[in-house]
């Protein structure tokens, strides 16, 4: 019988990592840990003693007997893992700001997962990652990678199908979000009860349908209530994504619903009009979030604070780091629990390549995801998804590789990036700005210099 | 809330259906049923009702409320119906005795469900499937139709395919059997508990691979024990296959598990000799059945037995009707329970098109059956998986359009049946047997005479 | 023997029918004519008379008894036709300007055979392709359906998989220029000579790869000097379309050559910076055809004029109706020329279906077009391949059912439209403004009024 | 301009040879050779010498300078090579012999191509195939490989998908006889001229279909001329095969045409049958050959043969060798011929994988066989070719990496091998025989004994 699971946090010092250690404590009765290990960069110091000192505490008050370690050296830690998180942002979120304001600058949506920002911030991340698979090849073999580092999507296709790392599963709160949102909207009909809401797409490009307990499909039902009526203007989205009405009809026509992220590309021409305000006023995301950090880390510094401070819900990733540990308890005791992942395909969506990863509805059990099959889209989602595979594949290997008319071909395509000489123009601004987490690309920005 | 479901089984004047009734009765609790209704054709009345008279006595002991209706027109009973359950055998056990006598005195595989006898039990069954779907459509038609009558998968795929009745599953009593199996084997190693097998292929044609729960694949470790030790010669399979051994490094070569009836394709020539003993001996698969039916009946006659006598356990269909029972409370209760069904494809299998229906592990839910995605098989199951899913096919477009070309090209491809002049002729006799059942046919069967 | 083919051509009023009548003058020796019905509706007549006495006395010069009809009733012609073409347009050239100006108007591509403009261009067309084949099944159910009407990809799709009508071919000009191109550029290096130049894509959508007849592989040669040298700027290309360059880099990731129609994706904003000029300057492309077409139809009238004036190879359409001739000879004679066709897919394009109307080069034998297969693309071009597949899937639907939604829905994924309220605000006015030829959505219309 | 091709044939003493040279001479216009290399290996030095002088004499006859070497070394002459070809058969007729007589002994159909026989040639000559690459690579990077060792399918397979030598092509005779004999029977019907054949599926395993130049289908025709009457007893076919009749409504069904190989398949007891007799009277095809090469050698040793002798013809691969003068005729002078050549699919059919080899129609050009799309077969073509494609595969697999087990997969498969004790009998009856010509089952091998 093992004697309790040791798992690795790297870009623990993250103002998120109380959630995460809320979520293990409440689920200490099923899964039972030894060690919780944060690691950060040496930068990150003193954020991470911060928050290290506030999860001990949190422990304490839960009268548990885990051993949190610090450290500034995954290779220090890593040995013996059995799982390994990872929550950390290369560039923090100073690289944020920039993949947010510099697209803007010209005109074009900055957003950090989607668009000529996410593009960056996939850059600097899949190195990132594949070096973090390497230390793990050799320190704990047998790890599972539980991503939530975005864009989680291309990370984690990065790490199963360049790094080889099978045991890779990729996590996004927004699925979660959903679920509730459509259980909220059939509580309102009587028949919100233990809804299955079916998932299907790529992170952050994911569609959804809605059955009830009785078996009824009602994914038009939950169309008509949030894009056809007035009722539901204050249904609960994620925190970071200004919530703009879609076009009715044009969500009718896909005949399944959409996640927050399809704003950006389905109403690209308003979100960006807002983000444009934000832009003016000093008010980008990675503004807000600045702040929102500062505050927080002010509350941890509280030697009397032992527990997820209120504040941290405004962050953003709500629930994601509840999802992680129960992937964590799902895994670990082969609960074969319902959960939206980023996993290989293989054939759940007929659209895609059974190598591609996708955020798909899965049965996690103690030998990883078995995706639901989905078959296919009809042609307007199918489109855009296939889409934005072919996008994410030139950007990873961009990413990997340095190419630099990779990553013009991955601007070209996207849809967030009016493509032309000002999609050149602001390609080169960011390769520029973010050279120092670039180093496969030096040569490429040698030229631009 | 619901005042209880109404389930009409058709053929239920079947030696099974005891072990069905019993089924119900053990999940009294959680199912909720105000009548079952069963029905059988007017020379099967005698049946009928001693089995009918059983179910009442067995429903009673249990102090059940619930109505037992018995019938020899379904249309009088179908009327508001929740679930149709099918387990009719066109022409009896007289046709499957010619199945399985006719083909083995030409020296072929002589069996219910493969070869040439199986390709003529789908072309008795098919049509009949399709009148009952359209009686369902008139009666009941938000009924779900569980259909384990025999060839399975291919009358599920007739009704959903060529019928339209989405809301059909097949169900099977050899995937339990084999699940059983796997976790016997790995009981001897200490990790059995809760063994997680999954499936994959076509009905009496899947595959399965094993997991452990602490996520370890043990397909290697079953196939090392069952195939390449001398342990396990009385593992329980299926009553009516004879136990035959696999080859070691075949079965290795496939890297997943064989089901019970590979037997027939993987050494074929091995059953064909053991055949020929039971032909010679009078002893064909059918020919015992009927003298365990005659026993059976016997028994059921007892105006005092209350309860599924021991016997009906050696007649073949172990766990059937339980397995049965239990998709009904899945789907009822939306339990999204794992089971393998016959359902359509989706992608689940990138062999095979989305629209076939595979046999495959499935959550079962409120809705229906969502399998599970099992990706790419290597060449050696993919190559035979497509093979059985055209001869499928072919048997299909017979057994709808009585085109005889389509019935030869299915004998033709079909691996238990040598091609050439004897093939036809096997086909022919086959023809002028079953005369009567095949009503498409007799523009065909009139040029043999 | 045949005594000679009779060819209907519809929209015949066309300023182009004199380079048709040229084209078939020029193979007289091998393609036997016995009718020519130039064809247009009643507001037409006037131009149907000037270019049909144009006809008549270009082929009187040939010294051919050819019979030149002209109609305003399809329907009187229809009977007995060997090839029907078409190369109508709805609503002329007005409809044109509307579907260039409107777009603009809100700082989008006006374009007729790309994004907003295409779209309607496509609604206005496809239903009277239906009409046309419509009354071919009941008046020349034999014939060849030759279509040079744009959006020649979508309109030969809807002819083919909506109208049933597998005889049908569609034709394009571009792809010969681009294989002229090729063959310049390669004569630079002394390598010219009969180069094989293969395309795969949609009609205005497509990638060539250009091989020597010594086999190699020369795409790389070409893309370097077309696109990374200066001496190419002076090649010849569609009069249409701006030739602005494209980026270095992101072509030669895609490894593959573009077609012009390409610059309106892989540099829209460059794109659409010219157009915006020519709006202001009232010189968008229907405004500068106009003037072409009005100063043709004044040298039309000419009665000695008895051949075709230079002054047509300025319309853009230039080698449109020799293609259309050579493509016809080579199905009447069996002349397995390889041309570039649109045609069904069944193959050819690994990344699309079976079924999808493709552009694709082809061997033209009497029973149809034989395309090449092509396998797989790359990531870059096969994700923009998908996307516009399936927004040309929505087109389909939309102008063959007059769904709303499906209109939106093409719209919101056409990359030159910018998603959102202003997508749907173009939409709507597109929608008033063509009205008259949009029966099928009358019901939608009246909803906007 | 170029000083002539180099052509090296491997197995050049092979009494084919002379049939090669006169397929060479006939094209000496269009085809510039400077240098014709036989070689074979030193036990056949012997007959290289008797095929190398006749050859001198014919080549002399016709007034060329092209220069003859002979060779047991082909090392000593790959150098500079523009094509090879190869012919060779490894353990000559002795080992085909083998393969004929053993498998027939246990009452199994004995082919060289076919069956467990087939099964055994691929493994013998694959490696060998793989070692020639290996000396390409180093000596002549840029040099053609036309493939006309049997099974050329497999051996194809091997040569691009293991060896990567992509400029392998594949060929075959047999496509061109059923031309000839689709020309021969609609020549009966006025409609015999210029018959286009098309051919998909794999070496000695197609199907085809034929049109009329005026573009009628006439499959069905011919259909009904070959098998469904009696007029055409008489038609040619291949030497080697026995000319039993098809099931005429399992053809129909087809919807195509079969090749003569497919006898095998369609009606393997009778073909089996006839080879028993064969077997009985020591007539196995391999023992009719040896008398026939016996006589031809003979004929070869006069000094004053120059010319092709009648008696070559009965040797059972008519056309083959002008089949492959034609092959590198229309690759040397990119003649865009269309020829049935055994090719990457790449789409041409759809029901099997892009980079499976098949055999198909093609146009050859100078860069290799661009194939026409094909699309999918009905689901009886589709479910034998998906098979047989499979148990290549494994063929392959176990050919290059000595694994028994996939052998005996493949002949588990194989649907002329019947499963079984007798088939793993067969099989190692067929290792045992064979042992000198397959080191890489050494070890396999061994266990055996």
């Amino acid at each position: 019988m093992k004697h309790g699971i040791k798992i690795v946090t790297i870009g623990g010092g993250s103002s998120y990592t109380p959630e995460l250690i809320e979520g293990f404590i409440l689920r200490s009765d099923e899964l039972k840990i030894r060690e919780i290990c944060l690691v950060d960069i040496e930068q990150g110091k003193e954020k991470l003693e911060i928050v290290g000192a506030m999860a001990k505490r949190m422990i304490k008050k839960a009268n548990l007997d885990w051993v949190v370690t610090l450290s500034t050296d995954r290779r220090d830690v890593l040995a013996d893992a059995d799982y390994v998180t990872t929550q950390f942002r290369v560039g923090g979120l100073e690289a944020r700001a920039k993949d947010e304001r510099i697209p803007l600058s010209h005109g074009m949506i900055g957003q950090e997962t989607n668009g000529a920002g996410g593009i960056f911030k996939a850059f600097r991340t899949i190195p990132v990652i594949l070096d973090i698979i390497h230390d793990m090849e050799e320190l704990c073999p047998n790890a599972w990678l539980i991503n939530f580092t975005n864009p989680a999507g291309m990370v984690t296709e990065a790490a199963i199908n360049v790094g080889g790392w099978n045991k890779t599963i990729g996590l996004c709160n927004i699925p979660i979000l959903f679920e509730k949102n459509c259980q909220a909207v059939m509580e309102t009909k009587g028949q919100g009860e233990d809804l299955f809401v079916k998932f299907a797409g790529l992170n952050h490009f994911h569609w959804h349908r809605a059955f009830t307990n009785e078996g009824k499909d009602v994914t038009d039902v939950i169309i008509e209530e949030l894009y056809n009526s007035n009722n539901f203007n204050d249904r609960e989205e994620v925190a970071n994504i200004r919530r703009l009405p879609f076009h009715y009809e044009q969500v009718k026509n896909l005949g399944v619903l959409p996640c927050s992220y399809h704003r950006y590309y389905y109403i690209t021409q308003d979100m960006l009009d807002g983000q444009i305000d934000d832009f003016a006023s000093k008010q980008t995301r990675a503004e807000v979030v600045m702040e929102t950090e500062k505050r927080l880390f002010e509350l941890y510094k509280d030697p009397d604070l032992d527990y997820k401070p209120e504040e941290l819900s405004k962050r953003g990733g709500r629930y994601y780091s509840d999802a992680a540990c129960e992937l964590i308890n799902s895994i670990e005791n082969d609960k074969r629990t319902i959960m939206v992942v980023s996993t290989q395909n293989n054939g759940a969506l007929s659209d895609l390549s059974d190598k591609s990863i996708v955020e798909v509805s899965s049965i996690i059990t103690a030998h990883g995801a078995e995706p639901l099959a989905w078959g296919e889209f009809s042609a307007g989602p199918r489109a855009s998804l296939q889409l934005m595979k072919g996008m994410e594949e030139l950007v990873i290997e961009a990413a990997t590789t340095g190419d630099y008319g990779a990553a013009l071909q991955a601007f070209t395509l996207n849809p967030l990036i009016p493509s032309g000489t000002v999609s050149k123009k602001v390609l080169d601004e960011l390769f520029l700005a973010h050279e120092d987490y670039l180093p496969l690309f030096n040569e490429a920005i040698a030229k631009l210099k």
